[in-house]
């Protein structure tokens, strides 16, 4: 009786083709978060119950930008770096469920594989896209960490740009923002495979951080264009009234979430 | 109350975020087959029961190139190629089941990010990779569909090559080869969301082409070239024995399939 | 003493590193067309003295997809086709040199190096760029060649888009088109290492195919969009009047060019 | 009569297209660098005359891996990094001239445009490539800089890996190496568009960093593993004894160089 192993696709004799690893995964990675207020029934419209909005501020977003070095436990993928760096924006809100503030991420872009394959077993509703954002650095023109520093971040997907910003910091900051700290609310939803099947798997389930640290936050200003594209609507989060940008470099440890609610119908 | 559409994440009020529309999937594609054996051995390994190896050839392995152009029913992905142009490479085994005999795939690579998306829906078990095929042309020094008419193909991924070949047709053939020429038997898995908490979707499904039609298959040789690397077990499918390789053009339709077997423990 | 050797750079004892092989260089490929009327005046800007516009129809510009195998005279690149596919879209305008109508291209993007380096000894403007095109298929999807067939073409670099086509095929055409139809007339400039120095090179040279051999060629219509981005000025060829669109699949050698003139300043 | 603008092609009215800005050009990157002696007779066959091997260490080479982020005096590149930041890695060695010793780059891959452009400028023999560094970080796994600190470094280019190298640091350094620390004595060559015709550019020029500043190097040891592919010689510079591996964060300006000799043939 042969069995397979491997935490993810392709399972093997070894596991050794697994797409990820399992989980712990640790990330070291700078942060470039533009917070906004934006319609709340564009927001809501994106909450499937049982979510609801968060009570305050209901339209806040957050469009984060990262910028990522991550690994297994054994830390080998670093030193082929291909297999570990990569970079993401996403789109944060807030919503409420079991009288509980959650964040969630309502679009995400990634560009490596092995980060996709993460976004599907967290609930990360990634695709693929082209990401860039200005690195700090100690020499020369890139800016240093302090009053008056811009970074630009960009977000493209099928050729088409989706997003930009500039973020110039202002001073140190006692937060990073707080649309993206608390724990996420996501669905990870599959298909039937049989048509009109309705879904394999239906879950809410329930992750964050097992454990964090961070340097000093810096809070500044962003100019933000959303631009539209065909099969894309990140735009309809619409910039109504900006709220902060931050940069913050961290480092993560995610070890697995909670199951809160399971729709999925069991066996055949 | 809310309700989120799409097919696919992410889902919106809209559903035209998803990363793939509903099926039917349209393809017009070239598939360029090298079929081999390798060690029996080496095949079984790869079949997690109740799949059992194939009663004949139970070592027969077919790496597949495909170069497609794929849609929706409405056909608009077309007109924006960057949407629905992809590659792919993968390798196929047989296996029986039911007492009927199932194509596998327990490989694959593909290089568009809505590649990947169907691979989950339909349990090919995909990762990113970058690939290349000759394609033929009626003029200047790419070959036509003839006899001596040589592709090369390639597979890499991150930043190393797995696969190369060369594939020199000989002759007009009844088939287009017999590994990858019955109805797939792939499994869906998805790890629970808590830690040590086993498969959150454990099924067995089956699915084939809902149409297909195709030009006249060419067979002929190849010289194929497997390389190891980290992370990646295509290689292990060593070349005992050539059995012959095909080139040929085909349309496909794809529209679901049939849950064989679930072990998904339901609801929480 | 020694010698290096290769056509191109970087130059080695054996010249196997060279980016591009000697010509003649031969290549296989769909052209996807797009004619149409801007205003004269910004054709006009783009033809340095000695090149005046075309006498005839001085406003005319060619939005040229090609999507090529090309290959040295060994054709073994075509093995290996990462090393022989590329697809590239460049505008083309007709000047006026010496009593004789001339091609020039003012913009280009290709999507790969060795088509940069063979830019650069040809004097194409090429930048990288992302470029898709729909290829015609017997089967499937994808448009057969025949009236009412649709091709989209697509340009993007830096992660913008450029450009945009959906041409429709109408019927069988006596001509590709008459804007990319002459030699072609550029220049070759490469500034001087040093500081307010001038040009190190400056020629005008003369190329066209050595030898070409054509399919049927299509005409149609075409719906074209080009964007405005930064450090691009392809959207500055505004259309003002369609001309018409054509697809054909051609076969090219091209084996050097002719010096029309230099003002290189010659040995320090 | 008409003029056209740019420092670098496509030139137009404005100028405002050219692939690259006009010196000078501002950089802040890190730098990974593996010296070792190789056989002293695989350099010399580098050298072109009237370039001669170094009197001392002639054997040497350096493989240096850098992290840029780059731009023109105003700066604006850094806020659309996707236009600023590029990878490469390159092969230098040294040689003498005129009694002088110079460094020179014998191979070299970058992953953007703007690079490879401003290599032609420079004399440095640029390919494509895809090139990965771990970047230090101050939290998670990433690396500090700090004693043991372990670096991956990786190239690849047409989908094989070329090189790659594991750099550990050992303790702070007074220098970054010494294969690299000369003005650089590179070519400028371009073939006659004529076949047959030789060089119709044919230069050696100097440069240098206009200005320069630099953190702490740190020192340590590499493995190194080099790989054939077609087309690519960088393995000929096998490594026959390691010499050290080095780490530092710079600032740099470069501002055009000086023609030492050209043999270019002149206006026709």
């Amino acid at each position: 009786m042969t069995t397979v192993r491997g935490f993810f696709h392709p399972k093997t004799a070894t596991g050794a083709s697994s797409l990820i690893p399992p989980p712990p995964w640790h990330y070291s990675g700078d942060l470039l978060t533009v917070e906004y207020r934006t319609d709340p029934a564009r927001v809501r419209e994106l909450l499937p119950e049982p979510l609801e909005p968060a009570e305050e501020d209901p339209g806040a977003v957050a469009l984060v930008w990262a910028d990522w070095q991550s690994c297994s436990g054994s830390g080998r993928e670093l030193l082929d770096p291909v297999r570990s760096q990569y970079k993401e924006a996403f789109a944060v809100v807030r919503c409420s469920y079991g009288g509980r503030t959650y964040s969630r991420c309502v679009h995400i872009w990634v560009d490596k594989d092995f980060a996709v394959a993460r976004g599907l077993h967290q609930g990360y509703p990634k695709k693929l896209g082209s990401l860039h954002q200005t690195r700090p650095h100690p020499f020369g023109p890139a800016p240093r960490i302090e009053a008056g520093a811009r970074f630009g971040a960009t977000l493209a997907a099928s050729d088409r740009r989706l997003a930009q910003a500039v973020v110039t910091l202002r001073e140190p900051s006692p937060t990073n923002g707080f649309v993206n700290g608390h724990p996420m609310a996501h669905h990870r939803w599959l298909p039937s495979i049989e048509k009109g099947g309705g879904l394999a798997l239906d879950e809410l389930v329930e992750s964050g951080a097992a454990s964090f640290e961070g340097g000093q936050p810096w809070v500044g200003d962003a100019d933000l264009e959303l631009f539209e594209a065909p099969g894309e609507e990140l735009s309809r989060l619409e910039v109504r009234e900006p709220i902060g940008a931050y940069y913050r470099q961290v480092g993560v440890v995610w070890d697995g979430g909670r199951l809160l609610e399971s729709h999925t119908s069991g066996a055949a």
